[in-house]
């Protein structure tokens, strides 16, 4: 027998790489737009509310809280005390959510492209951002995050790079270069730390990742790429911090316990102090391609994923 | 290269046979609803409006005239002066619409058994019914077809069967049999004349349409099977006239075209003199086919399309 | 539910149009291979052996008689008497086949760009040229099919160009132009007639077949479009024939019946008296758009049909 | 645009879920085999060899060491000197290749239900196999796993359990319940250790693997869950170690790394001493979801995953 459906009917194919794709079964289209700058979907899958951008899976009801609890505790709290804080992209909210949770944070400036994007966020998404759009220490620029950095002069303690893949045509396209880190740099802390996302750390097609590492060592004293598992996006899922002094790898876990209760709201779903130091350790051959790594991307030639 | 979609994204699918099954890409969902008797999907695709019931496509914008034109003219124009119309199903308002342009008819009964189904055409599909449901002519009844004629004791001219496919969990399964038939049989005027669609009339499993064709062969004393492709069906689809004494063959060309320009108002997209005879042509092996059936369609042993 | 699959599992993935695509659950694969000229795969999928050129369907076991018996037939039974045949393209030797039940025929040559494909045929597809490559009234010759009408200087009663289908990177591409048919014409004997397979007549995309309809309109004085369901191309299926002196639509059914029976050999499984004239009938809107046509397929400006 | 394929075509459909497939493109066909006991296919994808059981992504080239590497060293390591192994399932050989490795392992039983399975092994498997069932310390049962448990009076030092998922109709429906782990513990020596697969360990729907790793915690004083991303599982697969003595996390990572050094025979491509702490420890809401696990496996009432 083949292809039977007893209630079943609309299938949303995701291209996952060249060579396979996703059919996930839409139980309801919750909305769908062009932006200036994306496609917004929103419909419900086997994951609860899915959002997808551009086609590309972004994050869904299920395990939204493992991508952004991975992307911005980790780096946060390897600072002793993150006051001021910069967010590009993420235009959900929920990069904002767990920044915000952050007793320490005094002021986030967070600087999305897409205006109907953070709209969108705001009717459709409150499971993401929890209102954190009208916490008073969140100041919201719609601007080209890479223009931003280039004529701001405020310093920020954290930098959280929350950013679409950088594919040729993507807003993100030359958020990923060593040229850019470098303006990260700049407006970053003395012991300022920056974290961004950074493709897919396992599979077969990997360099996007291995690149971004290497570049983001190039340019901190200090580089760590760390990965977790994200069930949406069908893989581990890559990350790298660049920091000015503070090693994430320094941090023993009885201090790690102490910030995280002294220091976050709320209770944690994902990250704890056990899984902290898993995140930095990858399988054999994977440490060996990061080490022996050269590639840098730099705006002449930068380092895209495969479209 | 594999699946590259620039832009695309949903697609229903369509489960065509058990072996094979259409991607549709969907363009826009327009609703999307389960009544008390069926699943109804208003989507866009590439042609145009396209509605599916229960999962199969059941009519769309680029071609609706084809189902509709055929499956109303060729039975009508074979009668004299049809002026007592009977409808069953067609909850579009379409099979409603060709009927009510022969400026013969004087009154008409639809009877559907969906009333939220009359209620979405007329919300969404104007295109369909365009206003029909309004015509002074028009009497609706929501009921169970058979039913309806078990209980009824009108007699009218033409009775158009728009129904469903036979399915066994479908609300059409029993409207397909040889006492079904009978009971058509005595709702019409002596001269009366029925029309069914009878299913797919091409493809590797055409049993169902074979049945019917027979079925009716033995209830009438003419029957005519007939098809012709419907492309949103990929297949050419069949019907079947049942006749107590008027043929559609008689009908000579130059007779058929003055009664298509005296009778009918506005001008035909699809049927015309010339396609009359051509519809009741198959190919060689059909024709053999359907002269050789034995199998017939009873409430015991209904003939049923496969799932 | 979603997509259940009890042994269910390989598909071939056909695009149909750019938004709709087949999925076509293959049960074994017999062979697949690049020659010099294009992509050849024969699957077993529900229609029994499947061929695929360059990712489309190409014939199937279950309706292969239905393409070329309606390709043949009616030209070759339009002629009085058939001697001298020429066929462009036809690999699978199905063509041919048919051509050689005529018994007035005296010899063939078929021209086909693709050894490859040829000796393919002759392996897996005996159902389709049923040896006919042995027949000794055959000539077969291994060159580009518009090469050999430049060079060739035989004249032929009939000329069947079953080529595939005119795509811009297809060795087709300037197979349906004024200057091609032009060629077509002078190696036609002073009463001679051609026929071609001309794409898909009746979707929402048909202008290829409308275009090629008029080209032929332009060098012959008698052109006649026609078409005919084959469902394994899930639509109807336009052909043309070009003719000096003779018209299909002036053969009478009698006469027809007389020819079929004297001239060919074995029994036809689709065509036959009745439907010859059928097939040359549309529905009313593409009769309009095929009066109306204007447009011509040049070597400088090709129809083509999308991609 | 739709689905647009240059050259692509076939591709396997793998339900993953209820309400996800994955569509794989598959390059070539390398064998496809009904056995006794199931159906196998070997196919080629982006993952390169690529072997599915009953339509199940079973290993691939890319990532097979992955999943056997994680599978066999963390229990045979944890052991102090493995001598005597067992291994059930594990038909592809790549599970018997890693254990051999270990220069302790004086014998290997290996029991396999499927013996055409093995065959397919020897003939198409060789990168997972890689010669071992021609080791002289190997001895090949074909038979039930449960059987040879309960009619073998051997004792082993380490017990390897690679089966399929436990699917109601799958040989391996039984083989993770508390009474068989009960038959494995007695075919253990008194420091003997277990380890088996445990299915997905990261989705919506991860029961399964919570009940399997609760059942051992019935039945082996020392009960260790872990997980590993297996990219063509497209998920976190778990793992459940059950033990009588020794505990995988008392294990020091200097010490093991001289166990790895002293005791393997190659090198290792993913795991090593640093990975070994970090398979144990889950995001935090699992680690709460196995604290709290009260169901068991019973023959009885088996746990199944899925269909």
């Amino acid at each position: 027998m083949g292809l039977v459906h007893s209630s079943s009917w609309m299938y949303l194919v995701e291209p996952s790489t060249e060579d396979k794709s996703i059919l996930w079964r839409v139980k309801r289209v919750l909305m769908s737009e062009k932006t200036k700058f994306q496609r917004i979907d929103l419909v419900e899958t086997e994951l609860g509310k899915h959002l997808f951008i551009d086609g590309k899976t972004q994050s869904t009801m299920y395990d939204e809280r493992v991508y952004h609890e991975i992307l911005v505790h980790p780096a946060m709290l390897t600072h002793p005390r993150p006051r001021e804080v910069l967010i590009l992209g993420g235009g959900e909210g929920a990069t904002l959510r767990e920044v915000l949770r952050h007793r320490t944070v005094e002021h986030v400036v967070m600087v999305d492209i897409d205006r109907e994007m953070i709209d969108i966020a705001k009717k459709y998404l409150y499971e993401w951002h929890r209102g954190s759009f009208d916490d008073e220490r969140v100041e919201l620029v719609i601007e080209d995050g890479r223009k931003f950095l280039e004529t701001e002069d405020r310093i920020f303690d954290v930098i959280v790079l929350d950013l679409t893949d950088p594919l040729p045509s993507s807003p993100s396209a030359l958020l990923y270069t060593r040229e850019f880190y470098e303006l990260v740099k700049r407006r970053l802390s003395d012991d300022g730390i920056m974290v961004t996302q950074a493709t897919c750390a396992f599979y077969t097609v990997m360099d996007a990742f291995l690149i971004i590492a290497n570049t983001i060592k190039k340019v901190f004293p200090i580089a760590r790429p760390y990965h977790m598992i994200v069930p949406s996006f069908l893989s581990s899922w890559g990350f790298v911090i660049g920091s000015k002094v503070y090693d994430p790898l320094d941090l023993e876990t009885h201090e790690l316990r102490e910030r995280i209760e002294k220091r976050i709201e709320g209770n944690l779903e994902i990250y704890h102090e056990k899984l902290h130091k898993t995140i930095f350790v990858f399988p054999k051959f994977i440490e060996k391609m990061l080490e022996r790594e050269t590639r840098i991307s730099t705006d002449k030639n930068p380092a895209f994923i495969p479209a």
